[in-house]
């Protein structure tokens, strides 16, 4: 097998393209592939701040460099979760791209204005990738709109948007099928988002880091050990050896043709926080109502023992 | 465990229903959820004459004996597929379950009209299971208008359909997706078609035909090897396996929720086969066209040889 574009021999191949490239056409058409991503959805343009959130591992970092060579106004937003010795590498690893790089990097800590994930685990008893989710998304938002970024941007790749569209399926959350979309509007309080990886298996990304000699954490969250999104990633792989390309064609296909079907459900106007002002679906937001919770729970700690 | 109903030691647990049953109780469970599944869906009624297609094998079997105890007027149509010994065994499942019974059966013999399917494969060079689909829903439509059949029913169970569904899931086949439903209604030249076992699992069926002492083919047809459908039932019964009630949940919340959205795209207005008359996309249909090929390649081989 050989570069398409140059006959040398070729780095990977891309089944799923029907694509093997050299380390040098991979490099560029990774940023290709990514502005017509970007193009394609209107995710955002040249004159827009881009706020990337960035976690440390190999699909966010990627996102951020790229976004920063093909031009973009893209800084970086680093939430530290508290989860021991994971988060503080992840912050480390952060730091060091942006320092190397000379990009703007702003961060906040869990741990400092409320208590890490692992508290806020122990003190609610709800499950942690759904703390985590709720904690994430409320930051990136607020942080978005104070700093007066246009767009929030994830590292979201193919193997994440599949997986989780697979389990929307099989549960037929129209609620979520309907958000399934690389890129939704400001709206109702919500700053833009867009995934501009959603066309890019971690594969991909993967080997972008390795190439680009960028230094990412390589291990996944201890609390995400047993995950059903990695079991459904699991599944997908099966059927993608099989079947070479289903996976990409799943994806695009159901935001091209079916997703247009699903909106109408989606859609609910949400009222506001009375707590903080974000938008949400009941009076007091899910972040909100975990704070109140574990404050509540500081509280009855030192009555109890006061 | 123990049975719901009596205590007694039980033959089956369906963590799908949150149900242990005993020999007797799921036997009456099983006529009793049969009938408010026909029911439910509005299949056919006491006074509907209804023609079943008996393949041989637990399934088919299973829904005749069943409908036969509850009192509908159910005969039975074996379309003799001449897959050699495969075939042979299957008739005489069939022959000697419907001779039990007193039951009447209609036969039709695929090889003596046209040619066994491992010949129609061999001269079409088509799939083999695409070819005998097109077949049997020739045959079961035809013979059903032919001898005034009310509706079609066939053994195809919750497995079954949960696989096909995560088929045309994952490649978007809106056309087949609008069709996923239990009963499909008399329209456009084709009878009232029936799904009769799509809420029970392959095990329930097996489990059925054992305590009624049903003497079934148990071989699969040497044709689904490798099949796309088993391979999708693997990965269903991995999810099931993790998340009880998944494949159940799945399939029935397509059909009542989500079935009616894709409904629009998939009803096309068809026109009549040039050759035999019977409903067709296309000018001739696929059976017809079949047909041509088999016969047209007798004709070439003949004046070649001449």
């Amino acid at each position: 097998m050989k570069c398409r574009l140059c006959g040398k021999k070729p780095v990977i191949y891309m089944p799923h393209h029907r694509l093997a490239l050299c380390r040098e056409h991979f490099d560029s058409w990774f940023l290709k592939h990514l502005e017509r991503t970007v193009k394609e959805f209107r995710m955002f343009s040249k004159d827009d701040g881009i706020l990337v959130a960035v976690s440390g591992g190999k699909d966010s970092l990627a996102l951020w460099d790229a976004l920063l060579r093909l031009g973009y106004r893209a800084d970086g937003f680093y939430l530290d979760l508290g989860i021991g010795d994971y988060s503080k590498r992840s912050r480390e690893a952060v730091e060091r791209f942006a320092g190397e790089r000379g990009a703007k990097l702003i961060i906040r800590s869990l741990s400092e204005e409320l208590g890490g994930i692992p508290l806020l685990v122990e003190r609610t008893g709800r499950e942690s990738c759904s703390v985590c989710g709720s904690v994430k998304r409320y930051f990136f938002n607020k942080v978005a709109k104070d700093h007066r970024y246009a767009v929030v941007v994830t590292g979201h790749n193919l193997d994440d948007e599949a997986s989780s569209l697979l389990g929307n399926l099989l549960s037929w959350n129209l609620k979520y099928l309907g958000r399934k979309h690389p890129v939704l509007p400001q709206e109702g309080g919500f700053v833009r988002k867009a995934k501009p990886l959603c066309r890019f298996t971690e594969k991909e990304t993967a080997l972008y880091c390795l190439l680009r000699g960028i230094d990412y954490v390589e291990e996944e969250c201890p609390f995400s050990e047993g995950a059903t999104s990695i079991f459904y990633k699991e599944i997908l792989n099966r059927i993608e050896e099989r079947s070479p390309g289903t996976k990409m064609r799943f994806y695009l296909e159901y935001v091209r043709k079916v997703l247009p079907l699903f909106g109408q459900d989606s859609k609910e106007s949400l009222g506001r926080c009375r707590v903080c002002g974000e938008p949400s679906p009941s009076e007091v937001c899910t972040f909100c109502s975990l704070r109140e919770r574990v404050l509540n729970f500081i509280g009855t700690g030192r009555s109890s023992t006061g």
